[in-house]
Parts: structure tokens; C-alpha cells; sequence
């Protein structure tokens, strides 16, 4: 994957509102949706509106606007699935397993070890719809 | 870990040139080291110089500069290493995974899997010093 921004991505499709996805946060810069193939329950991404593939390609205005949402969904998913823990993590290239060309914060409760595989297996939608109503309410309360 | 800072941590003494580092990259509000104990060739890690435990203690002027200092690190950890894919990750709290109570973002080339354990082996100092040095040689070019 190189840094030329492929809009047929699914993350591009979400933005654009033309593919679903389970909103737990938006503002005017980023958006944050449960991960469909959660590696742990709680997996939340938090993606920049403007078009960048890697962290590499973001601009100071998105990056800085990613940070301030982790840093509200991920307390908020720490909260929510009743945990002290979290781990924010990022590939950048497919070499380093990005596998959607559209940049992309993993906010995980807990550790990294333990996880279930990267992309592997889809959750029940209703499961994830449960689990983003807390995390949306705990943001509320922040 | 909670979120009260102890100022006798391994990075809160670096930061006080109380203790040594492999430095790449500094400037007013971070710093980048090489991982004593890294989980592969080129594991950095970036700090902000406030006192911050987690990502949700951080600033947003930390938070931002951190995000600048891992663009500009990461890209450079990747052209060193002769790779086209990176990784960032980094834990919030013990319960989590965090070993250091100081924030810091670890900076990898390549993807999380296949890594060697989270601050279990010490590499070889020349070894370091030398990939350090493949490092800055980078950063200097970008």
C-alpha cells in the first residue's frame, strides 16, 4: 500500500455515507465506529475525515484532531467495558498490516496480548450495538 | 498504575539527564530513544517532556507534538530499516500493559506480529547506537 488515497476504501464509503457503520463519536474532524471484526470486545476506530492512507499523510490539523478523540473513546471505552487499561494502536503500510487504505486508530480495552486476530472474524451486529450504547454514554458523562 | 505521576520513573529520570538514553530525535516538547528492550530491530519510543502517565493525562499541546515527533520518527525508522510499513502502539495503565509510568508511543517497523515480548530482553548497546544512527541519518533527510 503506498500513500495514493484508493475512495472505493470502506472507511471513505462510511465518510461518505454510503457503506454503515456503528457510530459511537463524530465531530467536525474524525469519527468513531465499532471495529465489525472486533479483536477484543470494546474495539472502537477512530478515523480523520480528510482522505489520508497512513499517519505519514496525515495533516497537523487531522492528527491533532485524532489524538483529542482517542484520547475521549478510549477513556470512554475503558469506562464502558469496566476496565484501568487500554491500548491505542496503528498500522501504517500493508506490510504492517493495514488492511483499509484509510488511516485509522485501534483503541482497545486492555492489554495487546490475548487478542483475537487483526480483520478475522465479524461480530454480532447486535452484540456491537449493545456494546457502542455504553461507550456513547460514558462519552456523555466525560 | 493510576494516573499520579512518579517522578522516579526511567523516563522522568532520562528526561532529567539523569539517566542515559539513545536519543534520535528532540526538540522543545518530546523526546525519541531507542527501546533498550526492543520487540524488533528499530523499536523507538517517543515522550513528551511533561509529566503525563497515560494518553488521557496528556495535554493537548503533548499530544499533538508527540504525533508530529512520531511522523517525522516513524518515517525515518522505516527508510533506516529498510521497510515500506510501520506500526505505533502504546498502553495505558499496568492493567494494560504499560511498564513505564511516563506516556510514551512505541514506533516499530513493520507489523505487531512476530515481536519480540514487551521490555523483556536488553539489546546489545552498539548495536543500538548504530541503528540510532541509521535513524538520524534519516531524519535529517526528510
Amino acid at each position: 500500500m503506498d500513500s495514493t488515497y484508493d475512495t472505493n476504501n470502506i472507511f471513505a464509503k462510511i465518510l461518505a455515507g454510503e457503506a454503515p457503520c456503528i457510530k459511537v463519536y463524530e465531530d467536525n474532524l474524525t469519527l468513531a465506529f465499532m471495529d465489525i471484526m472486533p479483536q477484543t470486545d470494546g474495539h472502537v476506530l477512530v478515523i480523520p475525515k480528510e482522505r489520508a492512507v497512513t499517519i505519514y499523510d496525515l495533516s497537523v490539523e487531522a492528527a491533532q484532531a485524532c489524538m483529542l478523540t482517542v484520547q475521549k473513546v478510549g477513556k470512554a471505552v475503558e469506562r464502558a467495558m469496566g476496565v484501568t487499561g487500554s491500548t491505542i494502536f496503528q498500522h501504517n503500510g500493508r506490510s504492517a498490516g493495514q488492511t483499509v487504505g484509510h488511516f485509522h486508530f485501534h483503541v482497545l480495552p486492555g492489554p495487546l496480548s490475548g487478542l483475537k486476530g487483526h480483520g478475522v472474524t465479524f461480530e454480532d451486529t447486535d452484540k456491537l450495538q449493545q456494546i457502542a450504547e455504553l461507550i456513547i454514554a460514558e462519552l456523555a458523562d466525560l
